[in-house]
């Protein structure tokens, strides 16, 4: 497939608006199930945006679909992180053996982990289990300039749209975004400063553990990204072209591809956000198919779910990535949708609704 | 069984304090699974405190139990429930039918929901599933007097005790804590009102939808209830007797025996709130026991929860209690024994650790 060829296919995707009809149904019936109206607090609300989502008054969550995308980051050159580079692909082999977190999770919750590998810097052995979609080596370090090319951010994106539509087949109703990437916090503050124009002191985090002085520079770095790259807010690509991730693009362009299916995206912490944040500028229809799982402990997570209009179900302090947070997340989106379809109505169970109503 | 031996049980219940031997275990296996420490967050603490309390390094949570107790209030013939005293019998029925809130989420979290009835006002057909514990049918009014006599209040702490010592023989590795009566926010409130200190304007919620007008009358309810009877503080008994409720003092109970025999109690609302706080003021040693599963959207949550010591997990707006909140917060402790016991470690992995740790 040639490139023009990949930016036509997800500049055009074409992402429907929520089924007002079936929100309307599955609110009615919320309104008849054996509880207090609005008892259910938040999970009322979300199951009646999976419901506008699906197009179903009440929709099922039965297969639950996490993509770990992997990418190096040309940055970690810097010192922005407190491991070596060499973790990125060490971990991928871990998700691929079932012994990290994201994998224990998704035993729990049922949920089907796809490892792909978008530009992780360590060649990673040829499997069946491993996606090979690598864009390259890692990408450029974004403190002397641009973090990839044009064509390199199409890739990506494209990347992360074909393996959302490959799964689709084996069956995917709601897509939970996961990544690994040395160093892909400060990429991810980058972007998150681009988008919502706040300084990038209040937006960057110690990542995986940086002191006083690490946390220091790495905001430098991300400054210096900025000044030197100057991407236009206003142009997504341009954004993930100058300070993004390949696993970025990947997690964008696969967020996308659900939406245009009518899949709700599970949207895990900050590096998966910023891919929200970029994906949302290509296409602000992704928007209400959007579900934040969790508040990241990381200090610019706020700022970005704020930007993006969205309330985070869960906070526990996380800061792990891999889509961790996603999967508890999903637990959640399940638990709604199974009350919504599963519970007996008033007059089902032969229950006194409260006079006058 | 008399009277007064049911009082020598009750409080004589000893509990262990928790094991520092396996909380330094579980805590010093956290810091070499393959994640940055302090990756996971409140699920790294939570997994330390169970370690602690079931005295193993790497616990289990096989088997779940909510049990959900269901009892009436005379309080509810001053209007301070917008349903009637009926659904607490009808909702009983709808828990064994399986079409209940509590229900849908047990069954996605494989936990066993056993109800019973510890003063349900209306006549429950004899059945198997329903344990039969009924104190009285329904408390007296708290508005003119003690709900129930310092006899009853023993009685239905017991019952609570004995029917958890009996779930115990078919395995329970985590006890949820749930609960159904009309009018119960009202003896919750007072309860919360006599062991905080605080005022009842500040404690008193809308139940499960009052009015503003019927919200001044609840408070103006608890107020009188105070006042007529003068609960003593200092005595979780007396508390119970004047201002608390059949399904609280089986709740209480069943907390006390769960924590005697080394095992989680994960707290649902604020009758299951009020519930623990009476029973922690009968033995503080169940205190580390306990876990915070959610805040309720009842205003009076917060202090209930602060006069505990807990933080909860969730936040979902949620007040319906039966047990759904403990559920939820019982997928999050099983997440973190999972995440704790299946993680691969550094070494095992073969992933590098971060330099000079």
């Amino acid at each position: 497939m040639s490139v023009q060829r990949a930016v036509q296919l997800i500049e055009a995707i074409a992402i429907p608006p929520l089924d007002e009809r079936a929100m309307a149904a599955a609110r009615a019936r919320q309104d008849r199930l054996t509880k207090p109206r609005g008892a259910l607090g938040r999970l009322e609300a979300l199951s009646i945006q999976l419901a506008g989502i699906a197009g179903q008054a009440t929709p099922r969550l039965a297969h639950k679909l996490v993509l770990v995308m992997a990418g190096d980051h040309g940055v970690a050159a810097e010192g922005v992180s407190a491991y070596p580079q060499s973790v990125t692909g060490q971990m991928a082999l871990n998700f691929l053996a079932g012994g990290a977190a994201i994998n224990v999770l998704a035993r729990q919750t049922g949920a089907r982990v796809v490892v792909a590998d978008l530009g992780v810097a360590a060649a990673l052995p040829t499997r069946p289990d491993l996606v090979d979609a690598k864009v390259g080596p890692g990408t450029a370090n974004l403190a002397h300039g641009p973090a990839m090319s044009h064509d390199q951010a199409r890739q990506a994106l494209q990347a992360g749209a074909d393996l959302f539509r490959r799964e689709l087949a084996t069956g995917v109703d709601i897509l939970g975004t996961g990544e690994m990437g040395i160093g892909n916090t400060t990429p991810a503050a980058a972007v998150a400063a681009v988008l919502t124009g706040q300084d990038p002191a209040r937006l960057v985090g110690r990542g995986t553990g940086l002191d006083d002085a690490g946390l220091a520079h790495k905001v430098e770095i991300v400054r210096r990204g900025l000044a030197v790259n100057t991407p236009d807010a206003a142009d997504g690509l341009d954004v993930l072209t100058k300070v993004g991730g390949f696993e970025m693009g990947g997690l964008a362009g696969a967020m996308l591809a659900a939406a245009a299916h009518r899949r709700p995206v599970m949207v895990d912490g900050v590096i998966a956000t910023a891919a929200a944040m970029i994906a949302v500028t290509l296409n602000p229809g992704l928007r209400p198919y959007l579900i934040a799982a969790h508040r990241s402990a990381e200090p610019g997570h706020d700022a970005m779910l704020a930007w993006l209009g969205l309330e985070p179900l869960l906070d526990l302090g996380m800061r792990l990535g891999e889509g961790t947070g996603a999967v508890l997340g999903m637990q959640l989106a399940d638990a709604a949708c199974r009350l919504l379809a599963e519970m007996a109505t008033f007059d089902e169970a032969g229950v006194d609704d409260r006079g006058g109503e």
